[in-house]
């Protein structure tokens, strides 16, 4: 079993009420990496520059990440976002994005990463998740991560990418924009309409839905006095998804999504605690199964009383 | 077992993308009544005028409701609201209020309603909640609603208010208002330490939280795809949350709050279905207890598989 990661590969300044961070480890596909590394193994795809050390290559490899697929660009910058969140933490204003060697990315997979099990396709460009696709014929699962920018400039090749993968992440607000559809339960019904047999709606501080064609399932975010950076939330939220999903032999049922939607909560639960993935780093799968375990019991109804 | 509720008692326009009505019987004690009467005897308390006719007390009456103290007053007429709802359905625009007989309102209870076990004080001005809150003897346990008007012109006495009662319903963002707090675990605990031992933090579509000294639970909104008119939500909310707990005998544990934060989003989720409480009206307890086993089983994790 192992997992496939595409995506951008990041040095991210952070800014939040609570603190900042001037240059850290950042990237959908190293805190996809790093969340799913707790349940297989996985493989990470991606552009870097000569500015990317062994620092950085240490992070994901003590978590036992397979770098051979990072992709070293000489001469280049690696991919550069800042951005600062308000009091609220709900949304990011972001300063500064310089693309640097992230904008000429053309996906090389080695024979490994095409053979992975399940691939998850990180946010980018959509033309280039179809081609990442193409190639990975091993791929038994495929999940996507999109936005709201690909959504708006390039939808009609957002959606042929859509109709090639089996789960989409995106936030609520994202699918209600996809489909002009500002019912939930509809917007999802018409995406998957599409191709995808699983929708999950990330709903941030709200926690997360999924659909899928027999399924409904709905789990609020774990309740955390302390959030200190959302950044990586929905990436290690897809981490947790699918690590888990590829370790559980990746069947689709109701059983195995559901505890699929807690992992990845209980991931993205852990991510926000800290900057970047400082919490990531230190977090065992102990404490992981015993906030899931927490998360079950927080969220338990019991069955009506016969009075 | 009884539960008196005072609050407006109106005549709503409503209009949204579905569709509009020019003149429904509306108003919070309307619903939470309505709502209430499935599990338990329910007294109204509230003004109203001429316009009120043998039409709307029929309506009350139908699902067993002590009219008693609904006070007519002559010459008067009842409170009017009309509003207009966007097409994601999530705030509404008020396009006319007439406090008419609400302008001048002083609750007087009579004994069976001053008696009663339970008191649910609906949002009104926060002063005069309190002298009911003072006249109701016998409540063992007494909830409150409230709203942002209230908390940005009286918050002095809406503090006082809420440290008289037991279970506070607010909007999460009125959480964070009152508290100047944005994380939502944290201005749940600093309201409790107002007074109340068990904060609801309202959460529109996304469902909603409870916290109390001990537990923490939280429930997605139930998934519909027709969502008419979100009038009365919070306030049938309110009803199944309070008329369950009312009738399994006001006890605070951890299992009979969560149960009653279940039957409360099991009426809310009928009353949206269609406009003010036309779908609550035409209810029985046996839909009610179905879609309660369905809410359960659409949230239900597993266990930690010992893989």
């Amino acid at each position: 079993m192992s997992v496939t990661v595409v995506g951008s590969i990041a040095f991210d300044a952070i800014k939040t009420p609570f603190g900042e961070r001037e240059r850290i480890l950042g990237g959908a596909a190293t805190h996809f990496s790093l969340a799913a590394s707790f349940f297989t193994d996985v493989r990470v795809v991606g552009p870097v520059g000569d500015d990317f050390g062994e620092a950085e290559y240490a992070v994901l490899r003590e978590r036992g990440v397979n770098t051979d697929d990072i992709e070293l660009v000489e001469g280049g910058q690696t991919f550069f976002w800042a951005g600062e969140y308000e009091y609220d933490l709900n949304s990011a204003k972001t300063l500064d994005t310089q693309l640097n060697v992230f904008g000429d990315f053309q996906p090389k997979l080695s024979e490994g990463s095409r053979n992975a099990e399940l691939l998850f396709l990180a946010n980018i460009q959509p033309d280039l998740q179809r081609e990442v696709r193409e190639q990975c014929t091993g791929a038994q699962v495929a999940g996507l991560d999109s936005m709201n920018f690909w959504i708006e400039s390039t939808r009609d090749s957002l959606v042929r990418t859509i109709g090639m993968v089996d789960i989409l992440f995106l936030n609520d607000a994202e699918l209600r924009m996809l489909t002009e559809e500002p019912n939930l339960v509809r917007a999802a019904r018409k995406v998957m309409e599409m191709g995808p047999r699983v929708i999950v709606a990330k709903q941030g501080e709200y926690g997360a839905a999924l659909f899928s064609e027999d399924a409904f399932f709905a789990l609020p975010a774990f309740p955390l006095e302390t959030v200190i950076d959302p950044t990586g939330a929905g990436d290690s939220f897809a981490g947790g998804f699918l690590g888990y999903l590829d370790s559980a032999g990746r069947s689709l049922d109701e059983g195995t999504l559901r505890r699929a939607m807690t992992y990845g909560s209980t991931l993205a639960s852990f991510w926000v605690e800290e900057f970047g993935s400082e919490r990531g780093r230190r977090l065992t799968r102990e404490e992981i199964d015993e906030r899931y375990e927490l998360f079950r019991r927080i969220t338990t109804i019991e069955s009506v009383p016969t009075a």
